[in-house]
């Protein structure tokens, strides 16, 4: 296939239009401006996945009622170091940003604070709210519950979800290290790529629609677990920290055979740690740096010119879509025209 | 090959037998219960190379000084939710034993308790720890960090440690849901059982001792991380996590290029989430339940008899092997009767 043409938008006049869009819709400037940071964080590092392209998704949560513009979140620190947080139906990064945000605070004097976050919607990038902690000086962690599409290990259905993990610790001289991954072996939006290009999946990353094994991207439609019981052990364990910790179970639900509830939904834990509860800050970060340092000297398989740790490639992408703006295929810009149109918003300018 | 030759021994008597060796070794008479109950627990779940072949090397650890018998652990709870400890050498099971019932004991009125543990030597089979907070109607989450021995994602020499995760939740009407899992994509133990037998090991799962891609298990000296840079980045995190985390790292210090320190050890942490600080234990239980229930009840690949959740078929071997005894092979069975001998100890009665 040819490459589909394409227009680039700079952050600040991207950012500035997705917070219009969102304020139109009906959320508060501050959601807005958050919704807004979260979306263009994926973009700005390369996951256009869970960029802008959400978008017209966004509005038709908010159109159906799955999700809620004005939510009324609760948000109850039931002990000392434990924070849960009724999202209402907000979406993913206002839910989830005040969740890391509150873990954050209760950190620095309890060294560790965990929120659970019950009934969101559409969490995105989960590196960001990761990120947020080690911006603070401290490890974040986070994981997110959402609806069945990946095989469980042995399954021939969409059993778990690909329920995604993320880690982030700050370094002294260079970006934050941050793992950001889902529990399936590619991510949907991978698999797409390679149907796009015509390229075949490796094997053990799909199955067809009728369960059977592929390696063809163009049939492929439910994702496989990353290390085939490992993945759908943690994705199954993430429903239980994230959905049956919440009491808004939604394998069990979505399964059931009597009435089941298949609406979207998502559920999420966040996790800060202080650093200095244990060491150190400065020294944290400076071992930090001895550690990537070494990693970068181990001797490399053929054809490998670089070790990459985790993180590494999305802060590249950021610093260089920062300056040069954020590439958006024509599919997504008219997607968003309509929106815009609808919301009687213009068009960030384009080069 | 033909089978082995092997004893079996009941659990109570091979319990007596390990703690009496460790006792004679130096170790005090809570610790030698400590660390036989866990070597047992690893056996009696049928991960027998988690198990009592492990002896020796304990003894080994505590002659070279790299272990003591008798350490000095200091406990520090530096923050509310937080506790630093500082293992002197002690065994893993001592170690950790320790850490997760702290943060047991915290994490009841805190809701959350993060345990780091310095300077411990072999872990064993993390899945016990996690359980112990599942005995408690907490979540347990447990990773280790030790000595590089895994490829990094497009490294060729042992750049990371194959280090583990260990999450337990506990269920209404089973045994608790407990995964535990090494990073790399086989484990070593695993890839020892393919040698014996002489069955190849799948693609991507191990490099010869030249660091080149192998599926002859005969020739595999190097385990690849489970998911590649997965498996490589969430092993790279548990260094942060638990090394960098207690001013202990392995890495940095292991493939230092001046006076590079090799020395057996481990770094750990380990963290307790009180369910009732979020819901109802009961209810939580019996929603773990119904989502196993689910779980069975998904429709399964051709030839899969059943889908099994984490930590199931150790629970059954637990079952079966506290009944019937647990079979220990003839290798380890004469390097025991070695230690037996040395430390002047009768060997347990064997079937």
């Amino acid at each position: 296939m040819s490459k589909a043409p394409r227009v680039v938008v700079q952050k600040d006049e991207l950012h500035k239009f997705v917070s219009e869009i969102f304020k139109a819709a009906g959320t508060s400037v501050d959601d807005a401006n958050t919704i807004a940071e979260v979306l263009l964080w994926a973009n700005l590092r390369g996951v256009d996945s869970h960029g802008v392209v959400r978008i017209p998704r966004y509005l038709e949560l908010f159109e159906s009622g799955e999700a809620k513009p004005s939510p009324s979140m609760r948000i109850v620190h039931t002990r000392p170091g434990t924070i849960a947080i009724d999202a209402d139906g907000a979406p993913g990064p206002v839910a989830l940003v005040r969740a890391m945000r509150e873990a954050i605070a209760v950190a620095r004097t309890n060294g560790i604070a965990f929120a659970n976050v019950r009934g969101t919607v559409h969490t995105g990038a989960i590196g960001y709210y990761a990120a947020l902690a080690a911006d603070a000086g401290m490890v974040g962690l986070g994981i997110v519950a959402g609806i069945p599409n990946m095989a469980y290990y042995g399954g021939r259905t969409g059993g778990v979800a690909t329920s995604p993990l993320a880690i982030a610790v700050p370094s002294a001289s260079g970006p934050h290290v941050l793992l950001d991954m889902a529990t399936a072996a590619i991510a949907l939006g991978k698999i797409n790529q390679h149907k796009i290009q015509g390229i075949p999946l490796p094997e053990g990353a799909a199955l067809t629609k009728d369960g059977v094994p592929t390696t063809d991207a163009a049939n492929a439609a439910i994702p496989l677990p990353m290390g085939g019981a490992k993945g759908a052990g943690l994705s199954l364990m993430f429903e239980f920290l994230s959905s049956v910790l919440s009491g808004n179970p939604i394998m069990a639900s979505y399964h059931a055979k009597d009435r089941p509830n298949r609406k979207h939904r998502q559920n999420a834990s966040m996790i800060a740690v202080d650093i200095a509860a244990f060491t150190e800050l400065a020294a944290f970060k400076d071992n930090v740096d001895a550690t990537l340092g070494v990693l970068k000297d181990l001797p490399r398989a053929d054809g490998v010119d670089e070790l990459q740790y985790p993180g590494e490639r999305g802060a590249k992408a950021y610093a260089s879509r920062s300056k040069g703006g954020i590439p958006i295929p024509a599919a997504t810009w008219e997607a968003l025209k309509k929106d815009a149109l609808r919301a009687g918003i213009a068009m960030p300018t384009a080069a």
